[in-house]
């Protein structure tokens, strides 16, 4: 029986998650769930899984929590102590990291200094600090399993493997919801355009970081940190069926896939029962019925995310920080219609622009360099909407 | 460094074994060298690997083999006692059965006896005899490594992996040189057609097995064996760019596939240097290149031969040594003009019908029933031959 400490229990992986914890009782339960802000749900979801803990992010909400869980057993905490304090906390077993945005950092490195089991769905914090996260993993001695279809199907292949014979890691990429559009059709995307996804359902923020590519950019940062692979090794191929969900090449000219349906439900089980397969109950993938697969380049013209995530990794130091900063407060803006799809990448780029990176930045200094361009980029935003 | 004892080694897979020892000379050397009758061809590879020693399979060759070799210090063996010599000898670190046919069987037990690494490109005699083959190894302590793309693709997929998680096995087909033509058609295909295969390269009697769809249901009973999987438990979808070399399916929904170019360098370099991936010089895939990879299922109509070998394989007993041993003349005769094409699943399915099978023949067994229905076969080919 392992004891799950659910980071962003609300969300889409949040309550995936939760239905697979749900269909095997024998194994897992619930430590802990936090949210960051839908009370009533996280609520409903501590009675049903009789959470020992819930934490809830924003503070102001706590009473609004301590109402709606009275009388229950459960304890109640709020923001950023709450969620370092189950994320370290003894009786978690195994931290299933899915929060979005780079404010999962502090609780992941307290899980990984920990030696927490860490099921990794919330990307931010590694594109941000990836340094930091892989010294506070080793230091700890924690495992970290990747939840995100993309590097579960990179961690799925390489068990077993020749690692020394390993050459390049592929991502695929279904292109997102906007893949077949010109650059001038992209400029006039609304956000429920962006969001209709054709072939994954997830989170808003991620939808619209596939719509962008800029999520493949992040994967691209991702990889290159849990799988210890120089990003030059690391391509990208769109693959609109989202059946082949990455794979991995060897020296000997062999390449291992995973495949599956686009569903989050098998990396999130995987990365629960590793190292073993648990069953599911949904429908698996039929190859006479996909038929057919394709592959094509990405286009870096229109979806110029993907190259500004890349060359971010390629500087290091705080820039990938500065990237994501600039990235999750350009997405929110965008999807509270304040501005276009393409200023998205256009302020992601203006703030690379004007970052000074540091080479090698602590853990302080990662945190200062997102807030300050999460305020600095608002302030664009400001000037502009105030313009319009 | 591995002594590798190749039998087979005048053949496709033979050659392109020794194109790989050639290029890593630091990790093989050839302890010995077995051919049917191409006795010039043998020699020239015996000098230019100073092999131990070498066997010609035809007794009758043996002087003009020693003429050939005449003042080299290797060893010249003939038939089936110089097979079964080199094939169990304690010089022998690597067996790469690339022999074609069941008539590998008795040095595929020697090697297996004697627990050796066993590179297995000759599937037949694990067709007629699966049972005593996996039992000589588990006796043995042998370690058998599948040579053929299908079975490595497999194998290389359940490295690492969670063998209680895995359902099902998916083999992969071109579905060989004729798969586009009607039953009318193939009443009138000629060997030169059926040897003409998209995407293989192969030896002559594999590429008349994968032109019938024989080869697939001969895989079907391989992997049976190899892997311990119930024939029910293993699919076959017809793959015409042969990029998927095959797949294993497990229970939380997850597909690990084998990828690669049609080419057999990867399968026996892989199994020659296993566990470690060993660089090449051929050209990888580029999945981008490929662009589309399409999938549909066979055809039983058309290409019987497929049904046969699992109903074969479903009674088991000698039943399925009766198959092979039936194939094996008829495409034989097939290639020597003496039958048409769809005469081999007529020849094979009578032979089936006659055989009144054991249900668990020993080795004595087995090797009287391929006998027999070697001699039946011919005789029905010779009545009919005579006939016309």
């Amino acid at each position: 029986m392992k004891s799950v400490c659910l980071l962003g229990s609300t969300g889409s992986i949040g309550c995936q998650s939760l239905d697979i914890i749900a269909a095997f009782p024998d194994r897992f339960r619930v430590f802990a769930l936090a949210a960051d802000s839908q009370v009533e749900l996280l609520a409903e979801q501590a009675r049903r899984f009789n959470a020992d803990a819930v934490v809830i992010y924003r503070e102001e909400l706590l009473p609004q929590l301590r109402e709606a869980l009275a009388g229950t057993p459960t304890r109640i905490l709020a923001g950023m102590d709450g969620l370092l304090e189950v994320a370290g906390a003894p009786q978690c077993d195994i931290l299933l990291a899915a929060m979005v945005g780079a404010a999962g950092l502090l609780p992941l490195l307290a899980a990984a200094h920990a030696g927490k089991i860490i099921a990794l769905a919330n990307k931010e914090p590694i594109v941000a600090a990836g340094h930091l996260v892989m010294e506070a993993v080793a230091a700890g001695g924690a495992q970290l399993i990747p939840v995100d279809s993309e590097p579960s199907a990179i961690f799925q292949c390489l068990q077993g493997q020749d690692r020394g014979g390993l050459v390049r890691l592929l991502l695929t990429a279904s292109g997102g919801a906007l893949k077949d559009l010109t650059t001038e059709q992209l400029a006039r995307v609304t956000p429920e355009a962006a969001l209709r996804h054709p072939t994954w359902r997830m989170g808003r923020k991620i939808t619209v970081d596939s719509a962008t590519l800029m999520n493949k950019g992040l994967e691209v940062i991702e990889a290159h940190w849990l799988f210890a692979m120089p990003l030059e090794r690391i391509g990208i191929v769109i693959h609109p069926q989202s059946v082949i969900h990455s794979l991995i090449e060897f020296r000997d000219g062999s390449l291992l896939a995973q495949l599956g349906m686009p569903s989050m439900r098998t990396p999130i089980q995987y990365a629960l029962g590793y190292p073993e397969r648990l069953a599911h109950n949904w429908a698996p993938l039929d190859l006479l019925q996909v038929a057919t697969l394709t592959f094509a380049p990405p286009d870096f013209s229109r979806f110029p995310c993907l190259e500004l995530a890349r060359q971010a990794a390629m500087t290091g130091g705080s820039l990938p920080a500065c990237l994501n900063a600039a990235n999750e407060v350009a997405v929110a803006a965008f999807l509270a219609g304040q501005i276009g799809f393409l200023d998205i990448p256009r302020l992601v780029e203006r703030a690379l622009a004007a970052h000074a990176p540091l080479p090698c930045p602590s853990l302080d200094e990662v945190l200062t360099v997102d807030q300050v361009i999460r305020e600095e980029v608002g302030r664009w935003i400001g000037v502009r909407s105030g313009g319009a």
